[in-house]
């Protein structure tokens, strides 16, 4: 049903092959949560008309959270991952888990009470951190820039806040992939979403689905090797990383060297923005180095689309020259036809988007509607 | 039902929520079709037991054909992919694709033959190819070795041939995952299988199923930029890749500028399980160099098992003693704690499994049986 479209219990009966008795059963259940409302009436075939069903996106609604380094948005939205209100405001991730999520949950409170919903009406949480997160557990792995979140309860300080809600988390990345892919690609099968900013790093749509990995740390393309690393030191302790060469403080650091103080990677979108060929120049090389893994990227995965975000998109023209300039000179015809390689779309938004979109396509899983018929009958 | 245990219809009805009238009319088609068979009775419940159905592995046979350069294995498997009768051959891909693919035929209906199995019990064809294949169509992609067979309808000349069943056709990389995640790693969900032979390529299964990405080229390694592959010319008209510096062809070329002439790769295996210095020395740097490749790709995907096979996995122990050394230095500890790289188990087998493992998913998908219950009713 979640195609939107209107049925009758009898196109139900006949679309599933299930017995009547089960589609009257299902169809009551539905209903009684909301998730199926009634939808008009169906053209008559003699005696009483046969009501129809659609499903009702407004029935429950879902808080997507995207923390920063320095910030959170909060959003709330539908069951179709519209945006009914969003927050955006500085927030401090080395505060600590509790400080910090106890503010989500305050403005997650404060989003639902401004739009007239109940707590009983959240159908969950979607939280995107940005370092590595177990995404089965939710909890924080290691996070370099995240001090005393290794480990910690997310769902569980969370969940038991906002009403035993469901609460998924996951890092940034994966996140906004999920958000560009929902929002602007949903029918491309295969894409890849690279974010390049203070950390580099990948979320892969596969067959249509995140991929996450046996660990879930599919996509760390920070701490790969750049063909020009060298032995430039990397804060991860190896050399010639990725991130030690690419990322926005890896050009800072690379102007300093040229006497350019651009000051952080907002200056050195600013420089970039103005004009300044040497700040352009850095970042295209820097594009280069991304491009030299991403067309092994695209050897190995084969995706069409390419969706180039974070801050350092902001100069996407001198980024994407580099990138497509080394990704169609270096890797086969058959993969790169038909591959775009473009910047982010949403832009601010695909984290508070995707973070939604994870708890939808979760809540309304067959194993999750199943599981909520069960428990309310 | 392919869990392969039995089931009475009263349980079926219960497990899918399926109507009594459908259950009993699918059950009876399948009995029909063979796919079920009635096995044994169950505990009676006072009055005349209900009979118990399995699915019956042993209905239908399934053709698995793995071509190479120089060589064709051909076997008869039941729909559990347990091989029935298999026969190798020698076979000159060269030759184009109707003498080769005419005798692959032959060999077809002899090993039916054999078995006392008929044409209309064939529930269809698997064919690994040594290039580049569109999935979708069967079809060769400008494969490098493979003269006479770009674009060249595979499906619909074995299918003419063979009563009209349905073939499939992939890349031999592909077809050895699919036939050694089957075999020896059912139950892993993320695994790279490494081909190094004349070529480099892998085949990718990610959430347990094998990913072709957007044009099907997913995997292609072989003409990624190896670290130090410098200006070597490529077969591919690029310089530098992983094929031009770690075949087995390129090796041989580095012992041949060391005075050392193996002849070809299997003058090297030969020379390596020797014991020669200067031979293994070459493979484990050239196990180096594809792991250096490798490396990024457990960033990207995670895999938690890795099997190399091909030619030069008959040399394990330098290869693979090159390929970890560097991605374990190279990966992030999260991506390698777990991180199995193995030579793969299945050997000559895992193309015939694999390429009858195709034909077993694609015939017992939902959708096929579906087809066949709506046609057979």
């Amino acid at each position: 049903m979640r195609d939107g479209k209107p049925r009758t219990r009898a196109e139900l009966i006949q679309l599933t092959g299930l017995a009547r008795s089960t589609v009257g059963a299902r169809v009551d259940a539905l209903l009684g949560t909301g998730l199926l409302a009634p939808s008009g009436e169906a053209a008559s075939t003699g005696g009483r008309p046969p009501a129809r069903f659609a499903f009702n996106p407004d029935a429950r609604v879902v808080i997507g959270a995207d923390l920063g380094a320095t910030h959170a948005i909060v959003a709330l939205t539908d069951l179709s991952g519209r945006v009914i209100a969003e927050r955006a405001e500085p927030l401090d991730i080395t505060l600590g888990p509790k400080p910090v999520l106890d503010r989500v949950v305050r403005t997650a409170k404060a989003l639902l009470r401004s739009a007239g919903r109940r707590q009983d009406e959240l159908a969950g949480v979607g939280i995107g951190l940005p370092g590595p997160v177990e995404h089965s557990s939710g909890r924080p792995a290691l996070p370099p820039i995240m001090p005393g979140w290794d480990d910690f309860d997310v769902p569980g300080h969370v969940s038991s806040r906002l009403g035993g809600c469901p609460v998924l988390v996951d890092n940034d990345v994966n996140i906004m992939a999920l958000g560009e892919h929902a929002t602007i690609y949903p029918e491309v099968d295969h894409l890849m979403f690279v974010k390049v900013a203070t950390g580099i790093g990948a979320g892969i749509i596969s067959d249509g689905r995140l991929t996450r990995g046996a660990q879930g740390s599919a996509g760390d393309l920070g701490h790969v090797a750049a063909p020009h690393g060298g032995d430039v030191r990397c804060t991860c302790g190896n050399v010639g990383c990725l991130e030690a060469v690419a990322s926005g403080p890896a050009i800072v650091r690379s102007l300093a060297a040229q006497s350019v103080d651009a000051g952080d990677s907002r200056g050195l979108i600013s420089l970039a923005k103005s004009g300044d060929t040497v700040a352009t120049a850095a970042i295209r090389d820097a594009g280069r180095e991304i491009g030299e893994v991403l067309a092994t990227c695209v050897s190995l995965l084969n995706p069409s689309v390419i969706v180039v975000g974070g801050i350092l998109a902001q100069a996407a023209e001198s980024l994407l020259a580099g990138i497509r300039e080394v990704v169609y000179r270096r890797s086969l015809p058959l993969a790169t036809g038909d591959l775009q390689i473009v910047a982010a779309r949403t832009g601010d938004h695909a984290g508070v988007i995707g973070a939604a979109t994870m708890v939808i396509q979760h809540a309304l899983s067959a194993e999750q509607v199943e599981l909520a018929l069960t428990s309310s009958a």
